[in-house]
């Protein structure tokens, strides 16, 4: 382990309660020399996709050996196991609900257990209703501290490890159709069409009877005008020059949207 | 004190502003080994009994030694005094106005001090509107450097701190009245009934016509049923699996509920 | 560098998508010893006014030698330049967009650079959205690990930063107009009229037909009543006692704040 071992925090706790930093508090506890960042805890209540998307595009940005802690558990106490993962950046900590499968359909699981060796939990006794208290923060502090996998339960394949599945594209002759997969704090249209299917081409996004051109930037299209670019998070993203894409063309998650490749950007009236 | 003192944040300041930031950097230009972890800053404005819920809840996930700091103080300036107190599991600073009555109702104060002293203030004349950064953040960085609590101002009578009680349940032959005491972001309503008052009896919620037989988690019923059992909190919750029990019962803070102790289970059609 | 550098972080990315966290964890990479303080987050967006605000009010109660980022880009990707800047306080890094110019208005920048050194920044193909995370968030830990200013790109002329001007109070024979800057959550009118503008004089605040005489604190009138003091910002704040003045008064950003000098008080029958 490092010197200074590094614990993300993902949930959908919300901020105004105290449940953020009473996991905050088991962790210290347990592991006083450990940095603790938050990366989300406002994700809705229970939405399983909002934090695989938060954790897929976070964890490339943090060191190596990072520990990310996260616990969005509707099935709590009940059947779903509690995992610890290893893959090439470091552990994964949390229910065996699919909130992983993102960061590993990237990074394969290197090794999995499941989480049933009470010597690593806060107590013998857990609570049934908030194993991020009294299992996930607890393993996790326990890694931070050196702990080896191995010895927090017993190993399972990998292979079994539940799927939270993200539908692909549709690549036609000259169009891709993705979809909305998830709508940030600034309305900006994050799709699931990355950039390698649209790289060294020329390409435009169809908005019912509009043609969006593929641009670099907001400001590459004047103040309040839809614009189309390849996103920070690495693929197609449809936003508004400072303004609200979602808001202005009341789209939302799940909704088509369509590219036209290597065509001449058309107007409905040549058609 | 010890090698990384922690202190924990609540306060009501919300985060759309920058109080939260100033108070951590007046403790950080203090004790600048000291760790910060945010208990809550989302408590409603002036809310003193969601404050003393949040601490109350919160305090015994945290190290021995911890120092809570807490401001949501509506009567600062005026006459109420600032104070820290020594208890069992730390240290306790902020508004003397019944905040930490929680906690030392389940650990009484050791020690008592009336924050007169100016010399552990950050400045010899404080704002009279922000005592959190002026007052209870210095006070706060000075204990995690080791200043002894006896220094921080004139030792007072810890009997004489302000308390904010809370009724307690009525236990009747066969059922106990209790009432909700908090309502999470989940929609979960956190009741006052205790554990110990429930535990190995038989017994269940009557809500209006129906009876909520005592269960252990969430997904003991089906998706969108009413569950009653013992929360995280050590008490009885009642929620809604995977909904919100406060918008489907349309039910608030300080709203009774009935337990029935010992008692077969009764359908409306049987009585 | 100190043995803990200190970097506030201050954006519009609010807390409900991953992007804080992935700032976080690029200065983690590059800084591992850096601790981290949450200036603000939940500037509306693209406001610049506000952060400019926030910074302004908070970077005095930092110790000697923070590094304050601060990301509110309406002009990611497009001409603005990336600046980091050297002042009596510490560091500043940002887009150059006057973000920092409310700071600079009270120690003037000993020194700037233009961010055009791509060995600092975290890729040397930078997203064309979020140089928050690829520019300036690696810019401030290398300066937290003790790169110096002058290694980050070419020296600019401080003169040539950009500037958001407030305009100042106007100040008449008997009175004093300002305006409300920025209203805090709770509903607290903070005005542009410093306090040296009032100190030693007898002064009231005229609101329509109404007088409200200076005091000291929120207690200084009963709960629900319009009180005026010199609020912890050090300038002329409009509160009421445990309420919003903001909704109570439906006052705006903007507003004009009428303060009469050195006149005893009036009722409007007497005028």
């Amino acid at each position: 382990m490092t010197e200074n071992p590094l614990i993300t925090l993902t949930t959908d706790f919300g901020l105004q309660d105290g449940y953020v930093g009473i996991i905050k508090g088991v962790i210290a506890g347990i592991a006083p020399h450990a940095r603790m960042i938050d990366l989300n805890h406002q994700i809705s209540p229970q939405n399983l996709y909002a934090g695989r998307f938060i954790l897929l595009n976070a964890y490339q940005y943090f060191p190596q050996g990072t520990i990310h802690l996260a616990v969005i558990d509707p099935g709590v106490g009940g059947n779903r196991r509690g995992v610890a993962i290893r893959f090439a950046g470091g552990y994964l900590v949390g229910p065996d609900n699919g909130l992983f499968s993102g960061i590993l359909s990237q990074y394969p699981a290197l090794a999995a257990v499941n989480l049933n060796n009470p010597t690593y939990w806060r107590t013998a006794h857990p609570s049934t209703t908030f194993h991020g208290r009294d299992i996930f923060a607890a393993v996790a502090a326990h890694l931070a501290q050196g702990v080896p996998l191995e010895m927090l339960g017993e190993i399972i394949d990998p292979d079994s490890l539940q799927q939270l599945a993200i539908a692909p594209p549709v690549i036609g002759e000259d169009k891709i159709t993705g979809q909305i997969q998830y709508i940030d704090i600034f309305g900006n249209l994050i799709t699931n069409i990355p950039e390698y299917l649209l790289q060294g081409k020329k390409w435009s996004v169809q908005l019912v009877q509009k043609i969006i051109p593929a641009q670099n930037t907001y400001s590459d299209v004047p103040s309040g005008e839809i614009v189309a670019f390849i996103g920070s998070h690495g693929g197609l993203e449809i936003a508004i020059n400072r303004g609200s894409a979602q808001k202005q063309l009341q789209l939302n998650n799940g909704d088509a949207i369509e590219v036209i490749i290597n065509r001449q950007n058309v107007t409905a009236l040549d058609q």
